[in-house]
Order: structure tokens, then C-alpha cells, then sequence
């Protein structure tokens, strides 16, 4: 026990770990949690997309104040923060001194500076519970939409658009959606899913302007091409929200985050960053990272409160784990695409294979399950993975992941130790992961 | 390339991942397969529960001979091996020559020494297509059956049998269903769904005979008790097939398989042995062990064959990884149980953590996720884990499973680096894995 007083400033994913994890594993005077959102609970922001087309209600996608435990919730909003005297202070004149202060601010929507983006209609993905009624309430009037950006809140939009019957545009500059995070034939398999559900895809353009008749009219596109649509959505990506950093000096980093050390300490050692308003590095290169997932978010949380009063335990580096669905399509990816990897240098070698997730082939609901490994040809270890199937390819792409991160050879992962259900898993004869680090193995 | 003649008696499982891993690893003079069973394919052996309530047909759960690829196929029954001249013989007259050989021979059911056991309509498990032909029409013409053994066979025929409308017993020695590889609260969950289904649970007791009048009419149990039935099925384990080992003159183990070194060579180096009726070792202690499963058969049929010409690749002992469903609860274990832990000196250290398996929990779909993980406190590694929930706890064990064999510390599951998405996991905040690791590590 010591009577140290923590202060979280930030409520969402980062800000709840943070405040779960610190009283788990210190014994201090008092942990408070600083946020604007009003009491009930804040939004869970990878389910935002399933408010329209699955939730039916923004209320019903909620982490509520529960999970906070015994820490005090302070509703309000951090104007300061004082590093000398240690005290932060708040727009309703609150003075809440720190000993330990974790900033997990999160990040805000990227608005492109385009012609009419200030249109009535059109939406960005803000973490605001109001401000998301109001995009349910517009999308119920609505008769088609356009999305603006292919990454998984985008992707994730359109399909929730369609369930709720409307017409879907997906307008991305990258030649096919999701092609940060995927390698080509996943993102292929993810397109022909979102065709598949009636949802056009307009790759390698760019939205040019917004046109209106009082609210959305039309998007422009780079190309020229007039796409006409009431609604616009945003999905262009977040950048770390570190205002108040800045106004405390604390040092930024290449990518516009708070900048940390393996410890999340920024620069001043009584503050600590996690989350999407955090630099983040590369697992695999030590370079400056750009992602921002809910479950990095967590995990430099967990970092955060377990290296609070003492260095205990550093972060190698973010390795970049996503998961999407589209329909009954689940994708999950784990490290480097093989893009990526070779761009980097590495001595890219691949293996694939692919195989129903249940065994025999003839039991109900079985799907194929295929999978991408890729390996240093060098080190021979695993740098990247991907599966693309059925429920099961998230918590597959989490082995991999698992993987990646204890450096397991192409030997170790083709001799790897699972188990096997005819419900619930590929055959232990053509278990897809192992077979595809077999494939590579020979290839070394 | 050599021109060395690599022959696998047994063309289940092990046998069919030995000749599918021997064509990708090494370019050889030949490699024949030769087994008993006819042409076309072999049984699925974890599928042939799901013969009788879902698949509807033996010829379903087929691995068809396709996998096999351009390996030779000969249908014919071992019966000698002469390790000096290094041929075998069969029962057809045929002798095949080999530089290195692999015995598959897999296990035999054991069948209990009481009375009544020959009687009509008493069935046992066994890999025989026309034998499983015949339970089926017996299944179909009958109105209850009794199942004496609640293993994962036993209670995996008990569901299927009650799919069929049949009335259900399942009969078992230990004071649970799957004690043998589940800590006793999934014991309970998958017997509470068993009753659930209209499944009786008999435990605490032991057949002692099996009554007929022509064919079966009852069992008698050890306390006396006679429950009717008109048919029974025995699913108490197996036994290693080693018969052709042991008239080959090679070394048998404690556990009764054919014993091997580290990189699966019997007594005899040129002849390797997997799956079924090779010896195995735990992965924890290196004491011989009597887990055997399909996916730790082909596992060992790769590590063979790895090691067919060369010392290249060691076995580091079996860790034991159980997926089994039940309804559509899904249960999976890795590693060590608690009780296994502690029996072994273990210095255990537990952690559980539940939440639902997508997020929010009012997705459709969400089904409660339970985990347990258990450390050793000196060493701080993970050493077994279970999850209990639906059709992700196959997967989810194999990530249990991964992160026991590479050693994993509390520290590091705590640190995991996972993908979540609303469809496909739980939340970030409540991940179970991570969550019950830094449970447990605070008790360290």
C-alpha cells in the first residue's frame, strides 16, 4: 500500500483498462477517472459500426461505469495540467492533484479538407453518443449512402448500411479496401463479400467534393464521376488527440502521438500514455507505428499501470493484430503483410493452405478457413499471418498472433500442439496453420 | 533426392499426415502406404460420434485416399517385419522392402472383462465402417442405449445418440463425466448440458454386467442398481496396437506403446513409430503418458518424418490439447488440469476470467466465454488452461496451447497482443485469457 493518488484522464478502452488494472495491481490512496462522457457508460468504439444494422441503438453498444469498480468517476473535462505542482485542472474549476497521472485521451476523426464536408448529412465516426443518434436518425430517412474510406470502420459502416437496406457506396484511394491491414487476396475476398451483399466498391479514386441540395447531393470522385447519395459518411481514420499534451510540453512523437517510452512514460516520468493518443512502434522494426486498435489501446494500458511505480515490464512493440466480418465472412490478420514485410527487407517466404473449420467437410455449417503465413526466410521466424473464413478466424488469427510474439520458427509452428473437434475445428490432418508453415518450411 | 524406400504400415491419421509430409520433406525412391482398409478412404476418427445424430452415414466422415497424393496404396494386412533384411510380409503374400519404415498402427478399443459383454447389440468404438455400418442400423431400430464410459467419446455418442431421439445414459466410474482431462467446473457445465438435453449421468459407478435376453436388456451396475437399455456402446479408452511391433522384436514402454527416442525412432533406428501406438512423454514432467488423440497422431507422424533421415527436429513431450461440443457448448483444455498440476508438486496458481465471446454482449450470438488458466507460482509459466463457451473454445484452447509451449510467463499472457472485433471475440477490456493471467498474476 502506498497513498499515491492516480488520476486517468480519458474514459474509453485505454481509460477503463487503466483504471481496472490499477486497482487490481496497486494498492494506493485513489485512482479517479477524469472523462466528458455524462455517467451510464461510455460507447465500446469497435462496435459502433453494428449500432445501424445489428444493435438497432446506440445505447445498446455501452461499457458500462460497472467495470470502473471502486474508482472515482469524475465527469468533466481536463483543461490543464500542471506538472510541477502535479495537479490537473478541470473546465467545471476542479483542481485534482496526481501523483500518477495516465492520459488516455484517445484521437479524433480525420476530416479531409474537401468542398462541402460541412454539408448537413455528412458524418465522421466520433466517439459521441449524441452525435451517433443523430447519424441513426438520418440513416433511417436515407435511401443511400456513400462511405468514404475502405479500412474496417468503413467496410464495417457499409455492410451495417445494407442490413438496414439502404443503398452503399464505398469510395476508397488504395486499389482495394482493407489493403493496410490485408494482404491483396484477402482484400479481394472481403470485396467480392461486400458485392456479394449488394454493396458497390469504387477503388484507386478519391472523394473530391461533397455537393448539396440544402444536405448531401452528390460526392464527387477524383476521376470526375458524380456518385448522387443523401448521406456521407467518413471513415478516413483518427489522429491521437493530445491537445492538452502539448499544452503541458510533453514531447510528441513522429506520428503525432504522445511520445512514450518501452514503459509508457512520456517525457515526464509521472505521466504515463496509452491508447490511441500514444506513439506506438514497430514490433518488428523499432520504427514509429501508425496503428490504433481498442485492443492496443488495453494492452498499453495494462503496460501503463504495471510499470506505474516501477519498470517492470517493457513493450516490444506493436505487432498490429485486426479482426473484421463482413456478413458471415470473418477475417483476422496478424503482423506484417507480406507487403509490408518485404518493403522492410525481409527475406519474405510464404506458405498457404486452406481447409473447411470443422471435420468432416460434411458437418453442417462447415466453411473454408484459408490461411497465409509468412515467415523470415533469414531468422526463419514468424512475421505475419492472416485467415480469412467463419467465426473462428478471430481468435485463429490471435494463434497467430501468440505466434508472432514468442519469434516461433517455421519448425516450431509446423510442429505446433492443438487440439481438434469435428464442431469446432479444421481436421488435425490439414489444420490450416500448421499445414502453412509446413508449405513454407520446405521452401527455406 | 535419394532413392531410400519409405513405407508406413497404418493408413489412419498418423499415417495419412506421415505420407502427406514425407512427399513435401523428401524426394525418395517411393513411399507406400499399406493398411487394411479397403479402397476409397478411412474413417475420420474424431468424426465417428458424429456418424450417428449429425452426419447420418458412415461414408460421411471419410478422409478420402485423394490425401494420400502419390503415395503408393496397398490394401493388405501386415503380419511380419524382418528388421534384418528390412522387408515386411503380408497376409496377401506380398514382401516390401524398405529403407525406413513408420508403424501407424494405431489403438484398439479395450473392452471390459464382465459378463455379457459378447452379447448382440454391445458395441465398442471401433475403426471398422462396416462395424459402425452396423451400429447404426442397430442405433436406428433402437428405443434407449447406455454409454459406459463419460469420456470425450462417450459423451460425444451420448449427444449424438440423443439427436437420434434415442433415451440416453451415459455410465462412469469417476465422480464426473471428463475428469481425466477437465478440472471438475467444466465437468459440471458439460454435464449440466448433457441433462440439459435429456441426457442421464451416472457416476461413481462401474458396469459389473450386461444382461440380455437374446440381445441386450440391461446393465447391472456396482451399486446393485440394473438400468434397461437394448443396446450399449463401450467408450472406456484404447489400447495401443502393437502386435506387429512387439513380434518385430521392438521395445514397448510403460504405457504399452511402442517405445521411441525424442525424434520418434523405436529400438530399431530405422523404423519410427506415431500416433495411437507410439509411446508418449508429458511435456511437463517427461513421465510416460497415456493421452492419445488424432491431433497428437499426426503431430508425431510430422515429427517422423522430419527425423526419417536426419536428428533434426526433437519432441519436446505432449502437452495434451481436448476440444470436445456439446449442443452448442463448446468446451477445449490445454496443458495441465489443476488437479493434474497439483498431483505433479506443482506450485499452482490459478486465474479465471468469463465474459461473453462477441461485444457488446447484446450482439446476436453472444454466448458466456469461461476461461481458466493455471500457472506454476515458482516459475511463473503457464502449465494448462480451459475454456468453456461456443464454437471459438477449439480455437481458443489452442491458443492455451501455444502459449503453454512456448512457456509463457503470467506476465506475458497478461501482455498478449490480440485481435478483437464485435462479431468475432469478446471485448478488449474483458478478453478472458488476458484478464484470468492478470488475475492470477497478482497472486504470484
Amino acid at each position: 500500500m502506498n497513498d499515491a493518488r492516480v488520476v486517468i484522464i480519458g474514459g474509453s478502452a485505454a481509460g477503463i483498462e487503466a483504471a481496472i488494472a490499477a486497482q487490481r495491481h496497486h494498492k494506493v490512496g485513489g485512482i479517479t477517472v477524469i472523462r466528458r462522457e455524462e455517467k451510464g457508460g461510455v460507447l465500446v468504439p469497435c462496435g459502433i459500426p453494428y449500432i445501424y444494422g445489428t444493435l438497432g441503438a446506440a445505447d445498446k453498444n455501452i461499457m458500462p461505469d460497472a467495470l470502473l469498480g471502486n474508482a472515482e468517476l469524475v465527469v468533466d473535462e481536463v483543461t490543464s495540467v500542471d506538472r510541477s505542482s502535479q495537479v490537473v485542472t478541470t473546465a467545471g474549476g476542479k483542481t485534482i492533484a496526481y501523483d500518477k497521472l495516465i492520459m488516455t485521451t484517445g484521437s479524433n476523426p480525420i476530416i479531409p479538407r474537401i468542398p462541402g464536408v460541412d454539408t448537413e448529412n455528412v458524418f465522421s465516426v466520433k466517439k459521441d453518443i449524441k452525435y451517433l443518434q443523430g447519424l441513426g436518425k438520418a440513416l433511417g430517412v436515407a435511401k443511400s449512402v456513400i462511405v468514404i474510406g475502405g479500412g474496417f470502420i468503413g467496410v464495417e459502416f457499409a455492410d451495417e448500411c445494407r442490413k438496414m437496406g439502404l443503398d452503399v457506396t464505398i469510395v476508397e484511394m488504395m486499389p482495394h479496401c482493407l489493403l493496410l491491414a490485408c494482404d491483396e487476396e484477402f482484400c479481394i475476398r472481403a470485396e467480392d463479400a461486400l458485392k456479394d451483399r449488394g454493396i458497390k466498391v469504387s477503388t484507386n479514386k478519391t472523394a473530391q467534393s461533397i455537393g448539396s441540395v440544402g444536405k448531401v447531393k452528390y460526392v464527387e470522385l477524383s476521376d470526375g464521376e458524380r456518385l448522387e447519395a443523401d448521406l456521407v459518411i467518413l471513415g478516413i481514420g483518427a489522429m491521437p488527440n493530445t491537445e492538452l499534451a502539448q499544452k503541458a510540453g510533453l514531447a510528441i512523437g513522429e506520428q503525432r502521438g504522445i511520445k512514450v517510452d518501452e514503459f509508457m512514460r512520456t517525457s515526464d516520468p509521472n505521466i504515463l500514455a496509452a491508447g490511441d493518443c500514444a506513439e506506438k512502434v514497430s514490433f518488428f522494426t523499432g520504427k514509429p507505428s501508425g496503428l490504433r486498435l481498442a485492443s492496443i489501446a488495453t494492452r498499453e494500458a495494462r503496460l501503463a499501470v504495471i510499470n506505474l511505480f516501477e519498470t517492470r515490464r517493457s513493450n516490444e512493440g506493436t505487432l498490429g493484430v485486426f479482426a473484421t466480418a463482413i456478413g458471415d465472412i470473418g477475417i483476422g490478420v496478424a503482423g506484417l503483410t507480406e507487403r509490408a514485410a518485404r518493403q522492410e527487407g525481409f527475406d519474405v517466404v510464404i506458405g498457404g493452405a486452406a481447409a473447411v473449420d470443422k471435420h468432416p467437410g460434411s458437418m453442417p455449417g462447415a466453411k473454408e478457413l484459408r490461411i497465409k503465413v509468412i515467415f523470415d526466410g533469414k531468422s526463419k521466424r514468424m512475421i505475419g499471418g492472416g485467415a480469412c473464413g467463419g467465426a473462428t478466424a478471430g481468435e485463429t488469427a490471435n494463434i497467430m498472433a501468440t505466434a508472432i510474439a514468442n519469434r516461433m520458427t517455421a519448425d516450431q509452428v509446423a510442429d505446433m500442439q492443438i487440439g481438434t473437434h469435428p464442431a469446432l475445428t479444421a481436421s488435425p490432418v490439414v489444420y490450416q496453420l500448421i499445414n502453412a508453415a509446413d508449405q513454407a518450411l520446405v521452401k527455406m
